[in-house]
């Protein structure tokens, strides 16, 4: 350890021990290696003492995680709304889950270390103002503000919170928690109603002039196609949606019939051709959006998660044999793409993931790099 | 000056005295500035003694300019070949090319600094690689090898030699030579026969994996639309560049009728409604692509150029339009997007800004940011 941090070892000690004191690490016992010389004592990230929030905010639903520092689960709450949720009670409900799970596992030797929101829009990080939301209607929300408000004067009240886009700390969460992070650029591809991205570069998120880098959803992939929920026409999101499928599929369920995708999944497991032929279409679509990702940004790997996973080879399939096409037709190698190991947690876990992201990692803003001219050469 | 990079005045004086002697610095005459004190003695980059050599390679002419340290053209060489250019024909024009330019202006006091050249295609700078250009069917070229060998045993042989993609370097241009590079990020979309982008996030160069980020040409804008000399159907390059307003706007001209840039503003000219009809439709589909960087990217602005551009608003108001008309449908400002100040330089003094930049700025590799864990909060 000495040697890989450049100190000696006795200062590496004393940080040890102030690390361990503190809760960020945790000894275990010493084992046997058989090899000469005093054993050496292991030591891991302390995967108990110190924890994180994290919140996705979905359309109608919102899901609520404490994670360990490494970003194991240890508890998670739902909450579901009907198909309209406002924003008071967004931040009246978020406000209070986070303040239950805190309750149930913060205590003496427990604390939480900082919180993450994932909201469905861009996202201007450093004010915490939601830009635009299309799914759920909501311009320019002081959202980070909202929610400090909200958790005035409860023990939550001194936890540094951060929101961010869904997609971006999705991504997030791959870097953090994955193996994943050796994949430089790394892209977190979220579909839901909501399509979006997240991008990572060199470790950073590419977050764009307003907070909108990586809304991908809308791209517009066909020339006055159909109408999107942002206002534009043949948009991603409005090809590959669940809504779209179902546009495409027959008659729109009444509220009664559940979720976009399990009306989907009821649709497909009853045999329907329409349905089928519906996922199919959009599953096409969405390898044209995976490929437009690769010429824009050519990444090392494309993760992809979100509720319309649960579709499985009928979406994916003809989704990446559309990749694995446009590659062939080129002469390259198509990108890399991998299905989230977080599942339907991977917005929640990825909140978390921002927190430990902004709290551990060196700030280094745009343009901090300055044209120097050195002395010669 | 000492005020502003932290050092004491008498180890300013000497720095400058230093880069004074080198030829980076020069001293301009003591101006009355009407306060009281020693009269400041102005600095500025000394314009005359060392200079950059840019070369744009392009699919059947090569442009080499010099340039001074502040990206001023003081001399340019232009060399046509007919519809094919041969790799090593390429390669030994260009070496020839830029001897020629150092004859006449290198001198005593006068060197050249660096030498970066800008390739139509994907490049792996650190390998001096072109990965693949659709547009010259190259495969694999050593290209920074290739020349470096061509230029071994003449006065030249020393000097860095940087390669790297068009857009890429004529973003870089923009970056390095002008007041843009306050605009993060910053995107240079070259319009030739080949269509592709140059991204700056933060300073940095956005390469992607394997050098094809940007290669924005061949997002696919029409599912099965037209064959594109990549091999994918339905990309930008196949709905925008000129070859495909020649093919739409009428039977392909001869070899003996000139560029196809100048072939369509020749039919301009002549009020032919076909091609009016073509390039207003090209400019359209440039309005998705616009749109579609606008998405991916974020950009605070996106710098336009190449030869296409001598089309002027036949391509660039339908396209503008576009891009208005989807910004304004999903409620957002569109994007600035300006005409490169470079002109037909762009990308040959974009080439000499790659070299400025790999000189002058540290490198900052990917993944340099490690992640450590603080002490604590």
């Amino acid at each position: 350890l000495a040697l890989a941090v450049g100190l000696t070892k006795s200062t590496v000690s004393l940080l040890v021990r102030e690390l361990l004191a503190e809760g960020w690490l945790i000894e275990h016992e010493v084992v046997a290696t058989g090899e000469l010389g005093r054993r050496p004592t292991p030591l891991f990230i302390d995967p108990s003492r110190l924890l994180l929030l994290g919140a996705e905010v979905g359309v109608a639903e919102i899901r609520v995680v404490a994670t360990t520092l490494t970003g194991v689960v240890l508890a998670r709450k739902d909450l579901s709304f009907g198909a309209a949720m406002s924003l008071t009670g967004c931040v009246a409900s978020l406000s209070a889950a986070v303040q239950e799970l805190h309750q149930e596992l913060a205590g003496d030797d427990r604390r939480i270390l900082g919180m993450g929101v994932g909201l469905p829009g861009g996202v201007d990080e450093a004010s915490g103002v939601l830009r635009f939301s299309p799914n759920l209607g909501w311009h320019d929300v002081p959202f980070g503000a909202l929610l400090a408000e909200q958790l005035r004067g409860t023990p939550l009240a001194g936890v540094p919170l951060y929101v961010q886009n869904e997609a971006d700390v999705a991504a997030l969460g791959e870097l953090e928690f994955t193996v994943a992070r050796q994949a430089d650029p790394l892209l977190y591809l979220s579909i839901n109603q909501g399509v979006g991205a997240g991008v990572i570069v060199g470790e950073r998120l590419l977050t764009g002039a307003r907070g909108f880098a990586g809304e991908v959803g809308h791209m517009v992939l066909e020339w006055a196609g159909p109408r999107c929920t942002c206002g534009r026409q043949g948009c991603a999101e409005a090809l590959i949606s669940p809504r779209a499928m179902l546009g495409d599929s027959g008659p729109l369920p009444g509220p009664a019939s559940g979720s976009p995708v399990g009306e989907l999944l009821r649709r497909l497991d009853a045999g329907d051709a329409a349905t089928a032929k519906a996922v199919n279409k959009a599953g096409k679509y969405l390898g044209v959006l995976l490929q437009n990702l690769a010429t824009a940004y050519d990444p090392a790997c494309i993760v992809v998660g979100g509720s319309c996973l649960q579709l499985g080879d009928a979406l994916l399939q003809p989704a990446l044999e559309t990749l694995r096409t446009y590659a062939a037709a080129a002469q390259l190698e198509p990108p890399v793409v991998q299905i989230s190991s977080f599942g339907a947690d991977a917005v929640a876990v990825g909140a978390a993931a921002l927190a430990r992201y902004r709290l551990t990692r060196p700030l280094i803003a745009p343009g901090a790099q300055h044209n120097n001219l050195p002395k010669g050469t």
